[in-house]
Parts: C-alpha cells; structure tokens; sequence
C-alpha cells in the first residue's frame, strides 16, 4: 500500500481510537477524560514546563518533549485503559513488555518514521532523560487536574487520589530540582483546594474572570 | 503573583477550561468532541504531515508547528464554542477581533512567554507561513475525522457536512502541493466511506485488526 | 413551496434543533440544558409572573408574553450558543446585529406569520415594553434555577455564578417594582441555599414531599 | 407562608423537575427528551397550528392554548415518566385518576390561580374543546419529531413507532378537518423519511442551509 | 415458533430491555441505574445474606432466593419504570394488578418454565415467604448503595431519601430478627455516611486500598 | 472487624464498584455496558439455558451455576477493565494469574464465605465443569446481546465483531452439544440481524408488541 494510504489508515482507524478510551475506568468519573484529552494537557504542560527550565538556564529539547507528549500513550490503541495500579504493581515487567509490543505494532504502521516515533515513545516510557523526567511529571500533574477538576464538580471518589497525589509530589524535587518552588506551590494548591480555601475556589469557579472580561470593556 | 502562582492559575483555572468546552454545538453530536481533544489531534497530525513534508525535502519547522497546534484554539478558554461558519460569515471581521482579545487575555497571564505564545496564536491563525498553512489543514482533517467517528457512531447529521468537506479538500492542493497525492487519498477514502465502501468499513470496525493480534501470537 | 411544506421544514428541520443546543457551553455540567428546555421555563414562567401582576392591577398582554417567550431565543438555530458574556462584551453591537439577521433568516420560512413572530422576538430582545421586561427578568430566573439544580446536582463551577446573579437580582426592582417582594424573597432564596440552609435544601431534596403524598392517602 | 414564598417554592422544588423526567422510559434512546422540552415544543407547535387555523377563519383561544401546553404534563412532577401505552391500555381510568390527583396536588400550592390552572390542565387532559384538541395532535406530531430525531441519529429502535404513528396520523383528520393538507404532508414527510427520501435527508442534514447562510453574505 | 426461537426472541427482544429501563425516574441522577444492574445487586446480596442466615442455622433455599432476584422485575420490560412511591400509594391495588398482567404477559413466551418463572416472580412480589422477605430487604438495601452513591459522586437530591431509608431499616427487624446485628450495623453504616464520617468516607473513596494493593507486593 | 461491618464494607466499598467498570473500553460505545449489567444477563442466561438443558435430561447444579454466574468477574473490582482480546493473547498466563490473586484478594474480606465464591470464581474462570461451560457460553451469549444492541443503536463499529462472534458459536456446539439447535438458531439470528432481515427487526423494535398489549384489552 502506499504511504498516504497507510497514513491516512493509522489517522482514520487507528489513532483515533484514542478519543474514545477513557482513564480510570475503574472510578466513578463524571466527566471521564480521554486519553486523547490527556496527552494533549501532557503535551501542552510540558511545553510550559520546558519553557520555565530554558527561562532559568536549562536545556530541554522542546521538540523531541512534544513529540513524547503526542505519542507516550499510543499503545492504549490497542490495549485500551488500564488502570496505572496494575501497571505499577506485581505484574509490571509483563505488562510493559505486552505494552512496548503494542506500540510496536501501533507505529510500525508508519513505516521507518514509526521506528523513530516508537524510539521516542519508548524513552518517553523508560524515563533517564531529561525530557522523559517531564513527561512523568507532566502526566502526574495531568492527574491531580483531572482530580481536581473531578473533586469539583462534586464526585468524592477522586478525593483520597488527589490528596495521595498531592503529598507525592515532593517526590519529583530531587528528579527535577530546578522546579522546586512550581512543585511546592502545586502541593500547596492542591492542598488548600481540599481544604477548601476560598480564594482557590473563587479562582476555579472563574465566574469573577468572566465578570472581570465584561467589566474591562 | 509569582510566577509559578500564575502558571498554577493559568493551568488550573483557565486552560483547563478546553476540556469541558465542545465543538459543533449546533448539531446534534453522540460523541461530543472537546477543544482538547481536536488540539491533541491537530498537533498530532501537524507532526504527521511535517514529517512527510521533510521526508521530501521540504524545510518545516516542527516545533514551531507543534506549539501552534498547541495553542491555535486557546481564545476559545474566555469564548466558548463558536461554530465555524458564524466565525466565517458577515461578522467574521468582528469575531476575529474579539477571538485576538480574547486569546491575547488569556495569554498574558503567563508573562513575556505569553506573549510569544499569543505570537504563535497569531500566526496560525492568520496563515501566510508554510506551518500556519499545515495547521489549517491539520484543523481540516480533524472536523473530517470527526465527521467518520459520528457517521460510523450512526448520526447522520453529519453525512452532509462530512461529503461538504471531503469534497472541498482540494482546494489545499495549491496551497500545500506536495501533499497533492494525499490530498486526493483522503478524498477518496472520506467518499469511499460515505458510499459504504466494505474495505474501508472494515478497516474502521478493526474488529480484524484485534484477531490479528491474537493470531499474531 | 407550499405553506404546509414549509411550516413542516421549519418544525423538522429548523425549530427542532433548538432542542440539541446547550447553553453555558464554556462552563463544566453536569445536566447541560437545552434551549429548547430553557425556554419552556421561561414561558411558563412569564406565565407565572403575568398573572401575579394581574391580580395586583397590573396590565399584561399574557399571549404576546407567551408567545415572546415560544421565541425569544429562535436566532440560536441559525447561530448555536454564544456565552452571555459574549453578547453583552465589546462586541455586544454586533452580535445583536448578527443574532437579529438570524432571527430574521429563520422566521422568514413562515412568511407573513413569520414577520410577526420576528417583530415579538425583536420586542423581547430590545426590552422596552412590560412584556419585555417580563421575558428578561424570567430569562434571569432561569440562569438561577439552572445554577441552583447543578450546584445541587454538586457542580461547584456554578455557585459563585449564582451567588453573583442572585445579589444583581434587585437591580430587577426598580424595573419591575410590584414583584419587589418577590425579588427580595428570591434573592433570598438563593443566597440561603449557597449557606446550606436545612429548611431550603430539605425543599429542593422533596424525598419529604414524595412521602408525605403516601401518608396524604 | 407568603405567595410569593409558596410560588418560589413551586419553581424551585416542583416545577423545576419536569427537566428531569424523561420520556419513553422503555426504550433504548440515544438523547432522552426531557418533559420541560417536551412541553416547550408542544407549546410552539400549538401556536403554528393556532396561528394557520386562525388564517383560514377558524376561531381559536390562543392564550388558552399557550396556557394549556405550558400546563398539560405537570402531573408528572409527582409520578414521573408513566409510558404511553400504559396510559392508554387496561388501566387507563385507574392512571387517569391518579393523574388528576396528582396535577391537582401538585398545582394547589399555588393558590386560587392554581385552581385556574388545574382547569386547563384537565380541559388539555379530556378534550373535547377546540383547544384540546389541538394539544393532543401537537403532542402526536413532537412524537413524531423525536422518533425522527432518534431515527436520524442512528437509533433502529424508534423507526416501528414512527411509522405506526405516522400511518395513524390520518385519524386526525376528521377531528381537525382545516388541517387536512397539513396531516397529509406530515404522513408523506415521516414515510419518505423512512423511505430515505434524498431530498428529506438533505433538509435534515441542513449542512447546505449552513453554507447557503454563509454564501448570503 | 420452536423453543429455540422462542427462546432468542425472549432474550434480545423482550429480557434485554432492562438494561435500558432506568431507576428512580422522577429524581436528578447522576449515574442512572438500570433494572438489569438492580436486579444484579439483588440477587448477589440475597446470596451473602442467604450465606450468612444458613451459617447461624436458618434454612433458606438458595437456588428458589436467587432465581427470584433474576425474576423480581422483570414486569418493567413491558411497563417501563414506576416510581416506587406510585406503586405504594392510593393506586396500589390497581398497579399490582397491571404489574401481574405484564409479568405474567411477558413470562408466558417461555412456555411451561416461563409458568414456573411467574410463580417465583408472584411470589417475590407478595412476600409471605423467608425468600420473599430476603428479596424485598435486598431491594431496599440496594436503594441505599444506590443512595450512596449518588450521594458520594456530588448529587445531594438523594441524601434525604438515604436519610429516611436508613431510618425505616428498623422495621425488618422484626421480619428478618435473625440480622437484627446486620441491619443496626447497616442503619449506623449509612447514618455515618451522611454525617461525613472520615473513616467510612475513606473505605468508599478507596483509593487507600488501590495503593494497598501496591503495597502488597 | 465484626463479619457483618465486613460485609457492609465488600458491599459499600467494594462489590459496588461493578456498576461503574464499562466493558469494551477500547471500543467507541452509544450505552456502554456495566461489568453489573453484564454479571446479571450471564445469571439469568445461564438460569434459561440450565432449564431447558434439564428438560433435556441433563444435569445440572442451576445453584452453583447462578453464583458462579453472580461471581464469574468479580475481579474486576480491583483490576477495572482489561480488554478481552488482551486476556485472550500472549499474556495471558501472566493476566490469568494477576486474575485470580485479584479475586482471591478482594473475596477473602467474606472470610471462609469469601474461599468457597473464590472457588467457585475459579471454577467458572478455568472451565473443565458442565456449570463452568455454561458459564463461558452466557459470557459469549452477552457479548453478541450487546453488540447486536449497540447495532440497532446506530453503533457500526461493533457489527464486525458481531459477526465474528457469530461465526464462532458452533465451536461451542462439540462443548454444549445438547444446545445443538440452539446454537443454531442463535447464529442464524445475529446473522439475519446483520443482513437486516425486516422480521427479525420488526421483533427487536417492538413497537408492535407495545402495541399487542393496548390491542389485548
């Protein structure tokens, strides 16, 4: 076949897919997100993060960290979601092999540029680099959003994850040092948001932002 | 504020808006696609097209293109969803000047980076360089993308704006040459699939791709 | 065509969507609301608030007011939603200029009838007369049942939005001075719900209600 | 407590759930219409049709029948959704009853107007008037409207009842003669839809509407 | 028609419709529960407390037990869902009545055995039997999860129905005395819930037990 | 802990999660399917098809049967949903194994109850029974009931795999071999459905019966 019909193929019945697979499908979600939706805020924290890091002297491959971004969870194309608990726990080793052969045969789709996409999805799931560091911590926080996000519009289940997420954070300092003031106030704000704080709440709710856009005229 | 404050705010109250915000919201939809969604999927394919631009010999700048795609729908966090061809019609003038303040607003949140962000946002959306170009495209073959997903889901309110699109789809050859033969592979497959091609059905159910898999083993 | 034709296309093919159009498209919901929804509250509201003035002296054209509510927002149709804030922004004179060649689009498919009913849409969107007063003040009621059933639903992205329409509430009285009680026990309404007042939120939860028509019998 | 009290609370902690009730309990539907849309549309079509028979010198009560569309399902803020066919079966006196009672329990918290109401409700509910009549034949056509809505959406399980309804339309006619030519276009729309007529899905699909929108310009 | 065909025409035509019948139909839901899911909960919890009344000596026949909870509602395929406070009203004796007819109706497409399925059913829905009475508690301890919930995903519309379920849990005692512990653990359960106790919250929000598991290893 | 806090607490907190894990996750769904749902239609198969076998002269224990359908997925309380075809391939000796230390973990909370559903969980998982055959045979019933479901909503994506699934029954007529003809007649059936036979249509819309029942008064 030719190489626009397989890239049209890959576009049309394969990459889509990933709108329609939804994380943490074994919580009570009221808005679920996609894992389309997620690589997308993944892609685009990153991209802030990276400019953060060149702005204090740090060199980041901003294009191959993008690049990660679009393609770190390509595999649920073929596995769907599972849950980041088993992927962590007992039968890790068995489920990231099983998981690199997916994406294997995912991108190999895409003929030699595949290789190179696999080669970056898979030091995007390896995490030694720079640029993989990121992508992990983007994808954290990509979860305490969601959890915030599910927290409020009203779903208790989320809460306990948030707040396990929030205290873990300190955990990415000694990995990306260069963020510790960002990753101190994040636990902050995520904190003071289970707590209840009003000006968080007052600054989520937005409703003033919207007023705010009226008034400027 | 610190700067991290504001990065938090931006993240949390503000672009995390594009989730909750969904295209199309004129047309009865089964799937609705969320901003963050098309943005993943406009970056994705921007990605996809500058590889093969480059593979000929054509000199993309992909980070630039991925950052765009990032950022190109960011006015929609203040504005909301609204539909193409109000912002195509009489007023497009006005709607134009209001999405530009729009985005600008949004933007400066995040300091002298914002600005250079808000640059980005400008140029894909004014569109006289080569990646502003792939952009527009990219947005193109998404509404097709999404067209296929909710015609295969069953909604024909779509089947009319999905042959409108697939048929207008040449109109890029000029603008994008080298991409004429995928231009006109695309063209073909949207039509293929309105006419219920089997081949093509067959490749988007992918229940043979899953038993493939199986087999593989 | 003729005028039976055409009356059926404006009710299958125009009029019907409204049906599929849901507002507050840039805020998370969790029961979005149609407008088609909206506008029966407003109506049978109007409905409600006419015939309170009626028994206090007051002089209402209830059918103009009906049928004013029927129409008030048939523009969406052609245009989908566009957030308040929009059309009360900077761009509020073109916006109204562009909803009225909608309205005008639309309504032209009933010919003659159809000059009227644009004339009772342009009468509720200029908001001169007391039926026009009527239909904007029930349009804000609307805005504050809808907020009151999310945030009970648990969404919290609504309350400060209700918090703040509900203390704009009394800007109603001068317009409207005879519902002045009405507007003063309103707004009182909702600021008691956002404190958790026991007496109001055991009303909204109507389990007691639903009993005590068992014990009725 | 005060009128206005008791008013409030009717809106709030009554009326409000009509939003929340859905139609055709039993069966498998892709975008449940709520009763509040229900009505609205039942509602519109009333003044159309007021309006049609008006200009061809049939007298109508307008305001009543605005009144009565508003009115004619609020019993089922207090039993829910009961399908149809049940209402129509062995049982029908028994759940006509138990309707009254509720329309007349749930309407009584208003007062003296309430009663007013509860008149229209059951002049809508027994028919025998003009305006009745008109009522049941709107409620009849947003049947059809849903099933095409259904239908055109993908969803099989609504395309038996389409047509039934739509065969049985004709029975309309002796009970409201002037709309002879409107029955009969109506009965030929729905059957060509279900026929896929081109010319009918084209109009549904009302992509060409839009651009021919954006091609007035 | 063969026993087979009967049989296939029972299951997708008529049985399979539970799954689309939605619970609870008059109250704003969050996550709607079908029949098929309820009559799960019900059978699966008639089987742990069987379990647990067979260990301290009571005889129950389990297999009598659990093909009730399969059978208990199956009358809904035909009348869709009624509101539990209709079915215990002024109306009772009549709606029992319909509900029999349908059971009945729908049970006799399997023949011989579909008589003996009526029995069962007949006698879950008169419950003078332990196996009655074991289904009408499961029933009622299924509105609690349900409550919960609901309750634990934001929706507060249903905490004062928890409230007043969990109060009447009292009166089965006397019924079922053998779960006298059970039932005043359950009631202290669900009262504890809707006071916000922190250790009952953690148990539901589980994500300690999810990290439990990680733990494990 | 006391036996019964513990039961209230696999019931609250963990059996519960069931209606809130979707089957299919890979797959674009319209109603997606509860692992609840899924658990009650397998029970309640296996019940039919335990009948008419014993009519048939074979033996059956129909109470072991129905726990085991109760049981069959319980797992999936702690592992969400993992994709059939990932359970099917070259993992599956590893996935099998994380399986069963699931269910074994979240049933032993039942104490020595807990051991005996695990082994019967183990017994409808490993499959050398007649009960567990049964089980397995359901399992695929369910599969082809909800695509065929998923189909007559619109859904194309599921047809292939209707198909699939239906050319593969008669693998199970060697295992089940008294179900000959019903096997038969089931493939025959989603065949028939998939070449769009109008009666077997006719029979899934139903319509007609609704309309049966008004007929038979």
């Amino acid at each position: 076949m030719s190489k626009e019909k397989n890239m049209i193929k890959f576009i049309f019945e394969q990459h889509n897919r990933l709108s329609c697979i939804f994380r943490f499908n074994n919580v009570p979600r009221l808005a679920p997100q996609s894992v389309a939706e997620h690589s997308y805020r993944v892609a685009f924290l990153s991209m802030l993060i990276a400019d953060d890091l060149i702005s204090r002297g740090v060199e980041v491959d901003k294009l191959k960290l993008l690049e990660m971004g679009m393609l770190h969870d390509i595999e649920e194309v073929v596995s769907g979601d599972i849950i980041k608990i088993l992927k962590q726990g007992k039968f890790k080793k068995e489920l990231d092999k099983m998981n690199e052969q997916n994406a294997s045969g995912i991108l190999c789709l895409l003929g030699t540029k595949g290789d190179e996409y696999f080669a970056l999805w898979k030091e995007a799931s390896t995490g030694t680099t720079l640029e993989a560091k990121i992508i992990g911590f983007c994808d954290m926080i990509d979860r305490i959003i969601y959890c915030v996000k599910e927290s409020h519009l009203g779903n208790n289940y989320l809460r306990e994850l948030l707040e396990f997420e929030a205290k873990k954070l300190h955990e990415w300092i000694p990995i990306l040092p260069k963020l510790t003031s960002f990753i101190e106030e994040l636990t902050n704000y995520a904190l003071l948001y289970l707590r209840g704080d009003p000006d968080i709440l007052k600054g989520i709710n937005r409703a003033v932002r919207i007023y705010d856009y009226k008034v400027d005229e």
